[in-house]
């Protein structure tokens, strides 16, 4: 396995496959769990070359986020994709990435508004800016997201349609630790007591599923149960909790193909999301 | 030479060259006149195959802009291009460009708002947004602008920059009518003396020019130069006139290499745009 941080050098070493292997890819902000590694196991299992980016970008926090104190730990990171057969990890710095003069954004409007874009103002602009030059640098044939950042695969699947990138999007499913949270590398900022009651997240998301399979079909009722079963939880601070559709994230009040819950939760300063698709 | 309006059709014809020959990228709004032709004579001494996409951008025009009647002769322009050497025109309908839905934009933000940006507000952001798209539809190795809009051809430049876009740009030099005007598909709009007295545009700038040449250091000066002269003509309404840096399209006090002049100017409804490098 290769470790390369500059654009050029990466641009070299991929020319050579170019012409008989596939080439797929897993960007990522480092610090992986078996979420990070499911993908990369998927791109292997889909294409011959598996290039990794780790690099946490700044233009996709806000001012009073998490930037500063990411949690990372590159050679742990190294280590384990090395063990999931990656070919190349792709581990720019800031100036490689945003020299000085940057200016260029792309940006999937109203998508990027809504849910986590509502108290994430520029998070969305950030991510599909960063995709869009990666994606340009690696020109894998198959990029492998997560389901878990359900949002984040709807508006890259939208910004790779309209866009018009020659790339196939695949998105996996969450992977869950075994008491149901769904794996983040922010779960490591959790105290003992919060870790314990954000089980609550994926509980009140699975009896959302149930409920639906049972026959129910109304949004309201279905996210105030949600809503209430969240609340049980002492440390817990709702950001949102929605029921929409896949294509525009609009609200739906029947629950339908493509419907889908999200929720955002605060323990503490840690926010964490998660979400199951209902119709 | 093949005419070819949808985006797979496109992919599918280029697919067979992408091994060993390089394709290289002419993007119009067709109504071609000797600047087009130059830059598709241009791309074929750069690279094998030429791609000429002929599309009236509709996210490019303003409201109040000539989206309507933006001149349009595609028979005339196939028969052109044939003449050139192009091998492929890309003729696309709108909703092949964008079906309903379509919600991401590409957009250099700072460069689009300055000269042509502050009259036409959106007008560089549907720029971006196509040629993002097309050269991901094209995938060519070298793009070949035109000099004329100035001011586009560096908001390119600086996006095929940041979004790490592999694709050389060639920036080709203004063709101009004997008189000195610069060929634009919009003069065709002009009456026989908006004709007659648009030249001044071309000859202040020339004028200009030769002032920096015999020392003339000061962008004021030359400012109040261009104005004057432009003013002696009647039928025409200054936009702007405007002395900037090509980096930053910073307005500049001392001239010094870099700096361009770029004038827009109205005759009627008509307006036109000129641009001459003076340091």
């Amino acid at each position: 396995m290769k470790v390369i941080k500059k654009i050029d050098e990466l641009r070299r070493e991929l020319k050579q496959y170019r012409n008989d292997k596939t080439i797929g890819f897993v960007p990522t902000m480092g610090y992986f769990h078996e979420g990070h590694l499911s993908l990369m196991d998927r791109a292997k299992a889909e294409t011959d070359i598996v290039v990794v980016s780790l690099y946490v970008n700044p233009t996709q926090f806000g001012p009073n986020e998490d930037l500063a104190v990411y949690p990372r730990d590159f050679e742990c990171d190294e280590q384990l994709a090395k063990e999931h057969g990656v070919d190349i990890i792709f581990y720019p710095d800031n100036d490689e990435m945003y020299p000085d003069g940057y200016k260029t954004y792309v940006y999937t409007e109203e998508l990027s508004k809504k849910l986590c874009g509502k108290s994430r103002e520029n998070h969305f602009k950030g991510v599909t800016t960063i995709i869009s030059k990666l994606f340009n640098i690696v020109q894998p044939d198959v990029a492998v997201f997560g389901q878990k950042d359900h949002q984040q695969a709807i508006i890259l699947e939208r910004m790779v349609e309209d866009l018009n990138i020659p790339i196939k999007m695949i998105i996996a499913p969450i992977i869950r630790e075994k008491d149901g949270l769904a794996m983040s590398s922010r779960n490591k900022y959790l105290s003992h007591e919060e870790r314990k009651q954000s089980v609550i997240l994926s509980l009140s998301l699975k009896a959302a599923k149930e409920s639906v399979k049972k026959g129910e079909t109304s949004a309201e009722i279905i996210k105030q149960q949600i809503t209430s079963q969240i609340n049980t939880s002492s440390l817990a601070k709702i950001d949102y909790i929605e029921i929409v559709n896949s294509k525009d994230l609009i609200d739906v009040k029947i629950i339908e193909k493509g419907t889908f819950a999200a929720v955002a939760v605060y323990y503490g300063k840690t926010r964490l999301i998660d979400n199951v698709v209902l119709g």
